[in-house]
């Protein structure tokens, strides 16, 4: 890419809102350069309203990518070796009017951008509502350190509640872990994770497709949403409320036909109204272990999770006859064998050998003619 | 249906293990008079080891119609008019080495038993594991009340934990409920949920296979089950946990082609595994609220559960040049009308007609030059 390329680049994700459809299609068309010059000129096909040319004269390309440097930041762009292809899923895709592949990112990483693009083929990106319970935390972070253990990259957007608890699972397990931020990757938002933030550009990599020194808004976290979708092999939501903007994410993983799953709670919970929706509408595959996420991005048919291990009992795999006998003890009280031969409409011989058996293996216990059940329950 | 068969019917009830296909088939071609003829001749077909004609011998059928009578207990067959005909499901139907319909059904109640068929169109099974948590026998006690108040009938199997917690949100807003017991229907069983299952028996119905006298074992709970999943137009599972009888009433409920909702809860809770798993293998549709069970039971189309509410926020229908000046305020902090000019593009005159609006609308805040964002969230 020529240097006055990769420049209108980094003017336009300086100047203009993250996820614009009919600007990002036409740089995919022609390229950032032809786009600047024509909004510079004017064009009204590209700026009804002359507002994006306002923008892109008051911003100085020079000075962004001075302030960059100074801020240890880099700029990459789609025909960077670096460049994580995972993002080209974005091109000419568009969901809820917005959508698109970047025209570049912005990384603040002591890692190498080059390590990133593998471990992005097994990753999950890991959402959630901001407002998070306690449960809902803990399943994050469990679940990510877990998950990080087994080589899962974490992906997530740095905010309050289960992104917090994701990244911090990973970091906690020595594993690095992705931040997609809405505002620019210098500016930490929010602020009250700034050192949480600060961590994850030292043993991970923090992305943004807006320029350094942006701030956040609304649809900025929307538009940031499509890429943290984009980068998870899978999406995982871990709790979300009815209107949480976890559930865009969600969404946005659905579009890119990424595998989506949901973690259940409490239907009390607030917080779960949004998975049980996605879940109960067959959006979203209900995940009750880390295991059943590493399943949706880990290697086919070696990864694949077992059910959930049924404690044994035991009488299982008790012979018939004895098995009848044991049915035939009451659950509480005694029994003559009298009784037993009775109900079971067994001969004595096979009565008393079944109950031997049985006293054999802990299940019943009898004196003489008087005989009472023991439980069937292994200790743990 | 002749005497002789009727009585033939009672000593088959109460000599032989409920749901055995093999009996049951042969009494559903011939009759229960000469099923019990060939037993007592020493059939092998239906007796190879002579167990069922021993235990035929050894009851007096007299005798309980008499210790029936004395408790107060009727016996229904299929021929009489008040036999809850969904029972007919389980002819032929074979699951798991059992099934059948019952050659009759033992009934304790202070109501009429032709008041009960009906009732069974909009009925639903509530079923879950004994060593239930309080998260789930609060949601058993308040769904069921809150189903039983729109008149779906409540039927389970009176055992301490979900069950028990089903019949009492029935009872508690004075609504009738079912109770399907293992044994016989004047032995309560739990013996600590004997008040419970009196007053089933004073407000609703108390049923059971076998009859009057006997006492249960495992096989009559398993057998018991079917019928719990025949009676309930849908069945419910509130917890269960991996190896839970409940998960037999479920797939009762499945063989029977009756609709099966399964209640999540957090997955660190041992009692919601066996929920998860329904759900997850789309055996059980996820159910968050009562009238989402309504809708499985209901009159189709017009008790269709709609979607959770999404709360509102004052954004809700702002026009778009507003909507673009409230996100472009910052989350915390002020901003200058000519930040918000270079950040929009909007002209001098858009802008502040825009922050106009949104002061009105009590989104924003601010005093000449700066402003300040409001919370869009509706006060509770």
């Amino acid at each position: 890419m020529t240097v006055s390329e990769r420049t209108a680049r980094v003017r336009l994700s300086a100047a203009m809102e993250p996820g614009q459809p009919v600007l990002l299609d036409e740089v995919e068309r022609t390229s950032a350069l032809e786009v600047t010059d024509r909004l510079l000129d004017g064009d009204p096909l590209l700026d009804p309203d002359g507002r994006r040319r306002r923008r892109l004269l008051a911003v100085d390309g020079a000075q962004v990518i001075a302030q960059a440097e100074r801020a240890g930041v880099r700029f990459v762009v789609p025909t960077d070796e670096e460049w994580p292809r995972v993002l080209d899923d974005l091109g000419g895709v568009t969901h809820q009017d917005h959508g698109g592949r970047p025209v570049g990112l912005w990384v603040r990483s002591e890692a190498s951008m080059a390590s990133l693009g593998p471990r992005l083929h097994r990753s999950v990106s890991v959402v959630g509502s901001r407002a998070a319970t306690v449960y809902g935390t803990s399943v994050a972070t469990d679940w990510s350190a877990d998950l990080a253990e087994r080589d899962v990259l974490v992906v997530s957007g740095a905010a309050y509640g289960i992104d917090a608890a994701a990244h911090r699972g990973a970091l906690a397990v020595a594993q690095p872990t992705v931040a997609v931020l809405a505002g620019g990757v210098d500016q930490p938002y929010p602020r009250g994770n700034a050192a949480l933030i600060g961590r994850i550009a030292a043993e991970g990599w923090l992305l943004s497709e807006v320029a350094p020194g942006s701030g956040v808004n609304r649809g900025r976290f929307l538009r940031r949403n499509r890429l943290i979708a984009a980068l998870g092999a899978a999406t995982l939501v871990v709790e979300a409320g009815a209107r949480s903007g976890a559930l865009s994410t969600a969404r946005w993983a659905l579009h890119l036909l990424r595998p989506l799953a949901a973690v259940p709670g409490p239907v009390t919970s607030a917080m779960s109204v949004g998975t049980h929706e996605l879940v109960r509408e067959h959006a979203a595959v209900l995940v009750s272990r880390p295991t059943e996420v590493l399943e949706l991005v880990g290697d086919w048919g070696t990864e694949a999770a077992l059910p959930p291990e049924r404690p044994t009992v035991r009488t299982d795999g008790l012979p018939e006859t004895t098995m009848t006998v044991y049915e035939a003890l009451p659950a509480r009280g005694t029994v003559t064998v009298a009784d037993l031969m009775v109900q079971t409409g067994l001969s004595v011989a096979a009565t008393l050998t079944a109950l031997d058996d049985l006293a054999a293996r802990g299940l019943a216990t009898g004196a003489g003619e008087i005989w009472r059940r023991m439980s069937r329950r292994v200790d743990p």
